[in-house]
Protein backbone atom coordinates (compact mmCIF):
# COMPACT_ATOMS: atom_id res chain seq x y z
CA UNK A 1 0.00 0.00 0.00
CA UNK A 2 1.75 3.13 -1.32
CA UNK A 3 1.79 6.47 0.97
CA UNK A 4 -0.99 8.12 -1.03
CA UNK A 5 -3.23 5.07 -0.36
CA UNK A 6 -3.09 5.19 3.44
CA UNK A 7 -3.78 9.22 2.51
CA UNK A 8 -7.00 8.58 0.59
CA UNK A 9 -7.98 5.74 3.22
CA UNK A 10 -7.67 8.40 6.30
CA UNK A 11 -4.63 6.46 7.30
CA UNK A 12 -2.36 9.31 7.22
CA UNK A 13 -3.88 13.20 7.77
CA UNK A 14 -3.33 15.16 4.75
CA UNK A 15 -4.56 19.05 3.26
CA UNK A 16 -6.99 18.34 1.30
CA UNK A 17 -8.23 20.88 -1.65
CA UNK A 18 -11.02 18.73 -3.10
CA UNK A 19 -11.94 15.06 -3.71
CA UNK A 20 -14.31 13.22 -5.66
CA UNK A 21 -15.15 9.22 -6.26
CA UNK A 22 -11.90 8.56 -8.58
CA UNK A 23 -9.42 11.48 -7.37
CA UNK A 24 -7.69 13.65 -4.53
CA UNK A 25 -6.14 16.53 -4.33
CA UNK A 26 -4.18 17.76 -1.17
CA UNK A 27 -0.95 19.56 -0.34
CA UNK A 28 2.47 18.22 -0.60
CA UNK A 29 3.97 18.81 2.49
CA UNK A 30 7.43 19.16 1.38
CA UNK A 31 6.50 21.87 -1.26
CA UNK A 32 8.68 23.44 -3.78
CA UNK A 33 6.91 26.74 -3.31
CA UNK A 34 3.91 27.79 -1.31
CA UNK A 35 0.99 26.29 -2.88
CA UNK A 36 2.34 23.43 -4.33
CA UNK A 37 -0.74 20.26 -4.84
CA UNK A 38 -0.88 16.67 -5.59
CA UNK A 39 -3.38 15.22 -8.10
CA UNK A 40 -3.68 11.37 -7.30
CA UNK A 41 -6.12 9.29 -8.93
CA UNK A 42 -7.88 6.98 -6.10
CA UNK A 43 -5.90 3.55 -7.48
CA UNK A 44 -2.56 2.34 -7.20
CA UNK A 45 -1.08 2.70 -10.64
CA UNK A 46 2.65 3.67 -11.08
CA UNK A 47 3.43 5.31 -14.28
CA UNK A 48 0.31 8.00 -15.53
CA UNK A 49 -0.20 6.50 -18.85
CA UNK A 50 -0.93 3.26 -17.49
CA UNK A 51 -4.22 4.61 -16.44
CA UNK A 52 -6.78 3.94 -18.40
CA UNK A 53 -8.41 6.38 -20.82
CA UNK A 54 -11.36 6.97 -18.46
CA UNK A 55 -9.06 8.00 -15.81
CA UNK A 56 -6.53 9.98 -17.98
CA UNK A 57 -9.47 11.89 -19.57
CA UNK A 58 -11.16 12.93 -15.80
CA UNK A 59 -7.94 13.49 -14.02
CA UNK A 60 -6.99 17.52 -15.65
CA UNK A 61 -10.65 18.36 -15.91
CA UNK A 62 -10.93 17.14 -12.15
CA UNK A 63 -7.42 19.26 -11.57
CA UNK A 64 -8.55 22.47 -13.45
CA UNK A 65 -10.79 24.25 -10.61
CA UNK A 66 -7.64 23.41 -8.33
CA UNK A 67 -5.33 24.66 -10.77
CA UNK A 68 -7.75 28.09 -10.90
CA UNK A 69 -8.04 28.33 -7.07
CA UNK A 70 -4.13 28.31 -7.05
CA UNK A 71 -3.44 30.84 -9.67
CA UNK A 72 -5.73 32.93 -7.49
CA UNK A 73 -4.57 32.40 -4.16
CA UNK A 74 -0.49 32.58 -4.78
CA UNK A 75 1.49 35.65 -6.84
CA UNK A 76 2.26 33.41 -10.10
CA UNK A 77 2.51 33.88 -13.65
CA UNK A 78 0.16 30.27 -13.95
CA UNK A 79 0.02 27.20 -12.63
CA UNK A 80 2.51 24.90 -13.98
CA UNK A 81 2.22 20.97 -14.25
CA UNK A 82 5.06 18.20 -13.72
CA UNK A 83 4.59 14.25 -13.61
CA UNK A 84 7.98 12.39 -12.43
CA UNK A 85 6.89 10.01 -10.10
CA UNK A 86 10.15 7.97 -9.73
CA UNK A 87 9.72 8.42 -5.99
CA UNK A 88 6.17 7.31 -4.67
CA UNK A 89 4.96 4.50 -7.21
CA UNK A 90 1.32 5.92 -7.25
CA UNK A 91 1.26 8.16 -10.11
CA UNK A 92 0.12 12.12 -8.80
CA UNK A 93 0.28 15.21 -10.40
CA UNK A 94 2.23 17.89 -8.98
CA UNK A 95 0.18 21.38 -9.46
CA UNK A 96 2.65 24.12 -8.40
CA UNK A 97 2.08 28.11 -9.09
CA UNK A 98 5.10 29.06 -10.99
CA UNK A 99 6.83 32.57 -12.39
CA UNK A 100 9.52 30.55 -13.61
CA UNK A 101 11.08 27.24 -15.06
CA UNK A 102 12.77 27.05 -12.02
CA UNK A 103 9.65 26.66 -9.83
CA UNK A 104 9.28 23.15 -11.68
CA UNK A 105 12.91 21.87 -10.71
CA UNK A 106 12.45 19.27 -8.38
CA UNK A 107 16.44 19.17 -7.87
CA UNK A 108 15.96 22.51 -5.61
CA UNK A 109 15.93 21.75 -1.99
CA UNK A 110 11.68 21.50 -0.69
CA UNK A 111 10.66 24.14 1.88
CA UNK A 112 10.17 23.35 5.07
CA UNK A 113 6.87 24.27 6.11
CA UNK A 114 5.40 24.39 9.76
CA UNK A 115 1.98 22.37 10.06
CA UNK A 116 0.34 26.26 10.67
CA UNK A 117 2.58 27.32 7.43
CA UNK A 118 0.75 24.39 6.04
CA UNK A 119 -2.83 24.45 7.15
CA UNK A 120 -2.59 28.66 5.86
CA UNK A 121 -1.82 27.71 2.68
CA UNK A 122 -5.04 24.87 2.31
CA UNK A 123 -6.94 27.70 3.38
CA UNK A 124 -6.02 30.07 1.09
CA UNK A 125 -6.77 27.65 -1.91
CA UNK A 126 -10.15 26.46 -0.02
CA UNK A 127 -11.00 29.90 -0.23
CA UNK A 128 -9.95 30.53 -3.42
CA UNK A 129 -12.25 27.57 -4.81
CA UNK A 130 -15.30 28.74 -3.38
CA UNK A 131 -14.78 32.45 -5.23
CA UNK B 1 0.03 33.99 -34.17
CA UNK B 2 2.11 31.78 -32.49
CA UNK B 3 4.93 29.61 -33.55
CA UNK B 4 2.92 27.16 -32.86
CA UNK B 5 -0.09 27.57 -35.37
CA UNK B 6 2.62 28.12 -37.66
CA UNK B 7 3.83 24.33 -37.39
CA UNK B 8 0.22 23.28 -37.13
CA UNK B 9 -0.40 25.23 -40.52
CA UNK B 10 3.11 23.67 -41.76
CA UNK B 11 4.12 27.39 -42.20
CA UNK B 12 7.39 26.30 -40.56
CA UNK B 13 8.42 22.49 -40.96
CA UNK B 14 8.37 20.12 -37.26
CA UNK B 15 9.46 16.23 -37.11
CA UNK B 16 5.53 15.32 -36.52
CA UNK B 17 4.97 12.40 -34.10
CA UNK B 18 1.12 12.01 -34.12
CA UNK B 19 -1.95 14.32 -35.25
CA UNK B 20 -5.50 14.42 -35.11
CA UNK B 21 -8.27 16.84 -35.72
CA UNK B 22 -7.34 19.08 -32.38
CA UNK B 23 -3.84 17.90 -31.18
CA UNK B 24 -0.11 17.82 -32.85
CA UNK B 25 2.90 16.32 -31.31
CA UNK B 26 6.23 16.80 -32.95
CA UNK B 27 9.74 16.94 -31.44
CA UNK B 28 10.88 19.92 -29.44
CA UNK B 29 14.33 20.62 -31.31
CA UNK B 30 15.46 22.30 -28.55
CA UNK B 31 15.27 19.26 -26.74
CA UNK B 32 16.46 18.28 -22.53
CA UNK B 33 17.07 15.35 -23.46
CA UNK B 34 16.35 12.94 -26.90
CA UNK B 35 13.55 11.49 -27.31
CA UNK B 36 11.94 15.51 -26.05
CA UNK B 37 8.06 15.42 -27.76
CA UNK B 38 6.03 18.30 -27.48
CA UNK B 39 1.83 17.94 -27.52
CA UNK B 40 0.02 21.03 -28.54
CA UNK B 41 -3.90 21.51 -29.00
CA UNK B 42 -4.68 23.51 -32.57
CA UNK B 43 -6.15 26.23 -30.96
CA UNK B 44 -4.28 28.94 -29.68
CA UNK B 45 -5.13 29.16 -25.78
CA UNK B 46 -1.91 30.38 -23.86
CA UNK B 47 -2.59 28.30 -20.65
CA UNK B 48 -3.95 24.87 -20.40
CA UNK B 49 -6.58 25.13 -17.82
CA UNK B 50 -7.82 27.99 -19.82
CA UNK B 51 -8.46 25.23 -22.75
CA UNK B 52 -12.40 23.78 -22.64
CA UNK B 53 -13.14 20.66 -20.48
CA UNK B 54 -13.48 18.69 -23.76
CA UNK B 55 -9.68 19.50 -24.57
CA UNK B 56 -8.54 18.94 -21.29
CA UNK B 57 -10.43 15.41 -21.26
CA UNK B 58 -8.71 14.51 -24.81
CA UNK B 59 -5.15 15.65 -24.58
CA UNK B 60 -3.21 12.56 -22.54
CA UNK B 61 -5.73 10.39 -24.32
CA UNK B 62 -3.87 11.67 -27.27
CA UNK B 63 -0.22 12.05 -25.92
CA UNK B 64 -0.58 8.36 -24.58
CA UNK B 65 0.49 6.15 -27.29
CA UNK B 66 2.99 8.92 -28.13
CA UNK B 67 4.45 8.62 -23.93
CA UNK B 68 4.74 4.69 -24.68
CA UNK B 69 6.33 5.44 -27.54
CA UNK B 70 9.14 7.20 -25.79
CA UNK B 71 9.10 5.28 -23.02
CA UNK B 72 9.70 1.82 -25.71
CA UNK B 73 12.24 3.98 -27.81
CA UNK B 74 14.31 5.55 -24.91
CA UNK B 75 16.47 3.96 -22.31
CA UNK B 76 14.26 5.30 -19.32
CA UNK B 77 12.36 4.93 -16.08
CA UNK B 78 9.31 5.91 -17.45
CA UNK B 79 7.82 9.08 -19.77
CA UNK B 80 7.81 12.32 -17.85
CA UNK B 81 5.26 15.16 -18.30
CA UNK B 82 5.97 19.55 -17.25
CA UNK B 83 3.88 22.36 -18.48
CA UNK B 84 5.31 25.84 -18.15
CA UNK B 85 4.81 27.33 -20.54
CA UNK B 86 5.75 31.10 -20.01
CA UNK B 87 8.03 31.45 -23.12
CA UNK B 88 5.54 30.68 -25.65
CA UNK B 89 1.42 32.13 -25.12
CA UNK B 90 0.39 28.52 -26.94
CA UNK B 91 0.07 25.70 -24.35
CA UNK B 92 2.43 23.00 -25.00
CA UNK B 93 2.78 19.33 -22.96
CA UNK B 94 6.97 18.44 -22.95
CA UNK B 95 7.07 14.62 -22.74
CA UNK B 96 10.03 13.71 -21.86
CA UNK B 97 12.21 10.31 -21.14
CA UNK B 98 13.44 10.48 -17.51
CA UNK B 99 15.07 8.60 -15.11
CA UNK B 100 15.80 11.15 -12.82
CA UNK B 101 14.15 14.80 -11.59
CA UNK B 102 16.95 16.76 -13.39
CA UNK B 103 15.64 15.19 -17.06
CA UNK B 104 12.75 17.76 -16.16
CA UNK B 105 14.99 20.09 -15.19
CA UNK B 106 13.72 22.97 -17.51
CA UNK B 107 16.76 25.35 -16.02
CA UNK B 108 19.76 22.90 -17.40
CA UNK B 109 20.75 23.91 -21.20
CA UNK B 110 19.15 22.29 -23.72
CA UNK B 111 20.77 19.94 -26.10
CA UNK B 112 22.14 21.15 -29.82
CA UNK B 113 20.96 18.40 -32.19
CA UNK B 114 21.61 18.49 -36.36
CA UNK B 115 18.33 17.70 -38.22
CA UNK B 116 19.96 14.38 -39.22
CA UNK B 117 19.99 13.84 -35.14
CA UNK B 118 16.62 14.72 -34.67
CA UNK B 119 15.38 13.00 -37.73
CA UNK B 120 16.55 9.96 -36.27
CA UNK B 121 14.34 10.89 -33.09
CA UNK B 122 11.43 10.76 -35.31
CA UNK B 123 12.02 7.55 -36.86
CA UNK B 124 12.69 5.71 -33.28
CA UNK B 125 9.39 7.15 -32.01
CA UNK B 126 7.54 6.35 -34.84
CA UNK B 127 8.71 3.03 -35.38
CA UNK B 128 7.79 2.58 -31.83
CA UNK B 129 4.47 3.37 -32.32
CA UNK B 130 4.00 1.34 -34.62
CA UNK B 131 4.85 -1.47 -32.78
Amino acid sequence: MTIFSKIIAGEIPSYKIAENDRFLAFLDVYPLVEGHVLVIPKIETDNLFDLDDSYLSEILVFAKPVAKAIEKAFRCNRCGISVIGIEVPHTHVHLIPINTANDLNFTRGKLNMSKEELKTVQEKILLAMEK
